[in-house]
């Protein structure tokens, strides 16, 4: 073995089809940048380097699986607006909220997105986030578009995480088309999706009140299909539009949000194996009711956690309090919110390579110390709020700073 | 002067009634602990050490005035037992909730409850915080109390955190007294006074269902204040009790939580000067309804916000997300927020020579980095979630780790 990480104190392994995959006192070895060997820590092979996970909790590298983090500018301001009783809706509808980002990015260079992407990425690594999506979706123009992903992607190789890029040139009509929003989808899938289909793993689009309809939605991903791309999309988070439903017959990977989804649309989503995406960020701030969870485990949809971290609506860059929001928020179980930021955020990601500890998967993997007099129990990672930092940090069989 | 931080590109010194007091590319000198010369930077005096505060946001030292951070024992099964549905009442009746870490608390050394209390300090002041209430009340006999109050004193001074603490052997009746709460009252007031009068700065009280009611603590409130302490109570949050208008009548110097206030209650308050302390961890936690802030911020009642650091209803370490969780979910401003971790605070534990950065107040200050790609403006430090680190802590006009 390359390394050999001995003695942890309790290893969730996630490889379980609904469990945590628990081992006490467990040893995971790596080679070749891949895990090579799990089990109890006393029958571990040798290694070229070795390191004790005593007292630790470990768990597969975590995945945050829904970030918007390759933006530029500040929504500063827009906060204070809200604070005094402004709707998010009615910024968007004066310019604000998405639009002044896309204006922020557009005007940033293509290095400068690099070095604060850069900088929001070594932030979440520092918790012990390893794989992180990254979506377009301020640039709303093929230039500006194919910047933000190139940009995502670079930053991702300096701060060594894996970034998935996603292409959201869906995420609102620019300003410049608001008059003619037939022209933005034409270019969209004439222009940007030429441009961006070597970029991205994934299409998206923001399904809602004020962003794209329905029919809009289709065309466009049936056209993101054909060039190659998976699909994702932010669905019946403002109201119902039915987009889960379109999601699931379209085989997307994931439908992120759901505040508002229906019976219709979850057992599309269980059918088709599309994970939900919770997003109790974006929830808190805008003050949005709760998707309906016991609805949602009961029609047995797969369920992740993200950050949905962006400067407006989720500026929250910490996995951790994600996972602890929506615990306390959403009721989601403490096994329910550490797979959902593992093994079901993999999986949005329609990554099977990851998420797990076991022989052959990536070798990501973070070590976290319980906070101060608790037990190394899996539950005081939930219930202990924006305080974790990773001990130790291994991304592709390697140690890396913290 | 000893230390001269210079350049600091927004400090804000709370040096105002309702401000922010804020000053652009001040400096702050520091003589013999104490703030000794305040403002622009250019004109600052010579120094033996000097600083840049580039790029920074300047605060005083962060107070947050109230927390309960000397425990021992985890309250992680309680959690997992609340989100499965059970009310905190129901856990508390049952034996559980407070009574699990009173008994946690009794078994442990004093030696035991200063190491973890110093951890917990130590991860406060890294993130800005440099004066710290720490109250009892999981000790709950003679014995337990003062070691209790002892260990949160030598473990501020072992962390070179200044810690403030308060008596509340009235948290709950302990388990062996609950069929004679009379007695339990008879102990508080004749036997765990008299020994923790010289231990504490403060009285505290929880008056609620299930807890101590009103006869009950006005009969130890006048106890406590003829021994010289000052007065702050738990009012107002699981039931109106009218325990915030005991409250200010008996000129505590705060009342904390309200969820349930009263407009006479708040009158009181305002009248008195008695400030209201928001715990949005434990509202959050605890899926409490806000207090009436329009209300109160109406009625002249000074807030503050503060973590209630605690094992069972608020383990949330980090006082900037508390400032965050008041923001969002109180909808507190910018200016009430910063206001209410700093001078407010300060005032909440009577305490008028810190919480502003002005000549002769205490050399507490925090030098705190935005984001990456956001201006040096305070509304970034309530926007953005649980990502504030200090990047430097003076305390006592020195220098400290972070």
């Amino acid at each position: 073995m390359d390394l050999v990480i001995r003695d942890i104190e309790t290893l969730l392994t996630m490889d379980s089809d609904d469990g945590l995959g628990r081992l006490d006192g467990a040893a995971v070895g790596f080679r070749d940048g891949r895990v090579a060997w799990v089990g109890p820590s006393d029958k571990a092979p040798d290694a070229a380097d070795n390191l004790s996970g005593k007292g630790l909790i470990g768990l597969p590298g975590l995945v945050d699986c829904h970030t918007h983090a390759a933006w530029a500018g500040s929504r500063a301001p827009e906060f204070e607006a809200r604070l005094a009783g402004a709707e998010y809706s009615a910024i968007l509808e004066a310019g604000g909220g998405i639009l002044s980002t896309v204006r922020a990015t557009r005007a940033a260079s293509e290095a400068e997105l690099v070095d604060a992407t850069r900088t929001r990425l070594l932030a979440m690594r520092s918790r012990g986030v390893t794989t992180v999506e990254v979506k377009s979706g301020y640039g709303l123009s093929v230039a500006d578009e194919t910047k933000q992903l190139k940009a995502a992607a670079q930053a991702g190789e300096q701060a060594g995480v894996h970034v998935v890029t996603t292409w959201l040139g869906a995420h609102t009509v620019p300003a410049e088309h608001r008059a003619h929003r037939e022209a933005y989808l034409k270019q969209l899938i004439e222009e940007q999706l030429p441009a961006v289909a070597s970029l991205a793993s994934f299409a998206d689009a923001y399904v809602d009140r004020g962003a794209f309809t329905i029919a809009e939605c289709e065309q466009l991903f049936g056209a993101a299909k054909a060039s190659g791309l998976g699909l994702r999309i932010h669905a019946e988070q403002v109201t119902y539009t039915g987009a889960a439903a379109l999601a699931a017959r379209l085989g997307a990977s994931s439908a992120d949000h759901l505040e508002h989804i229906d019976a219709e649309g979850m057992a599309a989503m269980a059918a088709a194996g599309t994970v939900g995406v919770m997003l109790p960020g974006a929830m808190l701030y805008l003050r949005d009711p709760a998707p309906p969870i016991e609805a949602l485990r009961e029609a047995g949809v797969r369920l992740a956690v993200a950050t949905d971290y962006n400067p407006g609506t989720s500026p929250v860059v910490d996995l951790w309090t994600a996972a602890t929001l929506a615990s306390v928020m959403l009721r989601m179980t403490v096994t329910e919110v550490l797979r959902g930021i593992t093994v079901e955020a993999a999986r949005a990601l329609d990554l099977s390579d990851r998420g797990r500890v076991a022989v052959g998967m990536a070798g990501d993997l973070v070590l976290v110390r319980p906070p101060v007099g608790e037990p190394a129990e899996p539950s005081v990672l939930v219930q202990h709020m924006a305080c974790h930092r990773a001990e130790h940090v291994v991304i592709g069989g390697e140690l890396v700073g913290t």
